[in-house]
């Protein structure tokens, strides 16, 4: 069944009302009326709907049944990296999003090689590989990116989570395994991942101190682009959402 | 501590005797005699040296401790993937060996579009990404790559293996991580992803008959070089090898 990712589609008395581009991809894919159709409000809600009128400027259809988004994951994955050199954040972006992470954040630490002084200025194609990305793997929801600011901005929004995980690649960590066997029912989780040259140890430290779980993925040293990848499988496996 | 990858080293009665480009390498760091380093034999096996004397053409080492090499992952993991488009491959290559991969082949299916009449030419390429990935990681091996052939050449590989999962996006499937915890002893394991377009519902009836688990990753749809790393992960964190 066709399957449609309209945030700007109107929910009414049991109709869709789809108008503007919507409508023409609608029209384009050449739909009849009778014909059965998933409207995703980009919200994590599934509308199971039959077109009723297909004209070029507006689309109708009958909302048959509401549903959550099964893709969506149980568990809501923040994402913050500190931010690397050049097109590793679009990777970083398309490929957390598959993996089901519901927010990206990118910030400013220590190492950073890249320091854009206006990272605000990529905010809209960052945002876009979102949600290319959330069209192809079939997501609920849009996950926002967004620049975090300075390595205390990312600690904070970690902090507002249920659990907060600072992965570092030496020293005295806990496993990523028995941190999230431990938190199975976790309904938010914070991922710090580094940039290219990895985290100062104050920075480690200052994790450590806001109570961050500073943990080991591993002796394996992964690339910054590939650890957020990594954690938010981790994290997804961990919560039942890989099965 | 320096990490080297020297295949070529001959280890003889307690002496590491390194020739040739790799002698070559510890001159350029300028390793002074009396300093220690480790030099792994791209076998699994990490040899803690103490440098005895470092001339251009050849370097010689004294070997202070034999360990087995901390990164490599106590599962044997094959990556069987259908032959993706363009430098998808390269993708898969690299971040699959970085998540604990040790083996990586390629195979021919009823939906590949990639079609090459040689890949074998391909071969030295995907080799060298492999090494540069098994170096910068810190793996204790070089993992291969290959050419499996046709589809059912990869399902006759995977059947070799001790756990053998088919990952596949629709149909009757068992969870991924259920088929994982029911086997997290095991130390062999073969996974086959799809190209772009999946598998044929054939294919997968095929896997199915000779025994394989025919497994969901969720409800979100992976690209087909998004899905090896996804899965690798997995197994990684099932098998207790990302802590």
């Amino acid at each position: 069944m066709p399957r449609f990712f309209m945030a700007g589609t109107n929910f009414k008395g049991g109709m869709a009302v789809i108008r503007g581009r919507d409508a023409e991809h609608v029209r384009v894919l050449r739909l009849r009326p009778g014909e059965d159709l998933i409207i995703c409000d980009a919200q994590g809600t599934d509308y199971k709907c039959r077109l009723v009128s297909a004209e070029p400027d507006q689309v109708e259809a009958e909302v048959l049944e509401v549903v959550k988004c099964p893709a969506e994951p149980s568990v809501a994955v923040t994402v913050l990296c500190g931010l690397p050199k050049g097109d590793r954040t679009d990777y970083i972006i398309q490929k957390c999003v598959e993996a089901g992470a519901s927010e990206i954040a990118f910030f400013n630490c220590e190492r950073c090689v890249a320091r854009p002084e206006t990272p605000e200025k990529k905010l809209e194609r960052w945002q876009r590989i979102a949600e290319e990305a959330a069209k192809q793997s079939g997501r609920g929801i849009i996950p926002a990116v967004s620049w975090a600011g300075e390595f205390a901005d990312a600690l904070n929004i970690a902090n507002q989570k249920e659990l907060k995980l600072f992965l570092y690649e030496t020293g005295e960590r806990e496993g990523l395994d028995s941190v999230l066997e431990a938190n199975r029912s976790a309904k938010s989780v914070a991922l710090i991942t580094g940039p290219e040259g990895g985290f100062a140890p104050f920075e480690a430290d200052l994790a450590r101190i806001v109570g961050l779980h500073v943990c080991s993925m591993g002796e394996r040293i992964l690339r910054c682009e590939t650890a957020p990848v990594v954690a938010v499988t981790a994290v997804m496996y961990a919560t039942g959402n890989l099965s």
